[in-house]
């Protein structure tokens, strides 16, 4: 079991078989030295490979991402949400989330992204996927080039992580939830 | 003339007269090293005091208030905005964005902050401070203390600083801009 993993065990909570809170170590509050862990961690991971730029969507991603291009030593591109967007400057992707049925559109300014460039694309949670698929989608406007994709959490009974691998991409995931249990709090992850 | 200053002059480009682009390196795209320099420089101002939490509202000032709540080694709490509240477990408090006269709802979950917390307030840009009154006033609904409050741009002429200091708060900023011209990009720090 890895840190990610006790972490969950010692301060997540189980609210249903598919929600996990994990609001108070990692998203409304944050444990800046768990965050710091992620990025060192998924700098040990992708650190073989030619990075340029971090790439999540606000909010939830963002220190996480962060703590991760600081030890990588390249930029951290943060994707915005339902902002006034131009075509001809911006990137643009439409996302839908899935548990809500609302579809999103996420940007970035073209100037921070370039043909050049080597992404790794980091979030905190990976659920329908979603939010990657856009992200993807914003790299390949640029023509760069995705080197990999880091969540600390994926809810492995949801179709995210399938999805994403079965296109090729080197998905990391620091802990994969395979079932949930209400009633006991029980949490399974995958070996 | 400091850090954040000389990379003002460098990087950010006037707009208008009140309007400073500084997405290359502080918003849309975040250069780690300057972050972390912030992070530093905060703590440098307020490790004197007692501070348990660093809170910051979304999605501007996540990645400037962890780099401050690590090196005070401190959690970070994120005030959301616009998220569904609930008055009974959440402090709200409404705040008005006065250059686009539209009031928003930020919350924050009542279990990270108590009337125990020594609270440093941290956020990228001040104008009109309406956000930084928003965070004092639900740190005031914990009734916990407003140790300080940490900006990395304070435009000057806006009424922001005035307000906030006026009210007897301990207010730094990075860099206050006093005027900036469009026409020459000339831009004036306050001594």
């Amino acid at each position: 079991m890895n840190f990610v993993e006790e972490r969950i065990l010692k301060d997540g909570v189980v609210r249903s078989c598919t929600d996990l809170n994990v609001r108070g170590f990692l998203r409304n509050q944050l444990d800046t030295n768990l965050i710091e862990r992620i990025g060192r961690e998924f700098k040990a991971r992708f650190g073989d490979k030619t990075v340029t730029k971090v790439l999540t969507l606000e909010s939830a991603g963002i220190a996480i991402a962060y703590a991760t291009a600081k030890e990588l030593g390249v930029p951290l591109v943060i994707a915005r949400k339902n902002r006034a967007a131009d075509e001809n400057s911006d990137y643009v992707a439409e996302i839908m989330d899935e548990a809500e049925r609302v579809v999103s559109r996420v940007s970035i300014d073209k100037a921070f992204l370039s043909s050049q460039d080597h992404v790794l694309v980091v979030d905190d949670i990976l659920a329908y996927g979603s939010t990657l698929q856009g992200l993807i989608s914003i790299v390949d406007s640029a023509e760069a080039t995705v080197e990999g994709l880091g969540i600390v959490i994926e809810k492995g009974f949801q179709e995210g992580g399938h999805r994403i691998r079965n296109l090729g991409y080197n998905l990391q995931s620091l802990a994969i939830i395979d079932s949930m249990d209400p009633k006991t709090g029980e949490i399974t992850f995958r070996e």
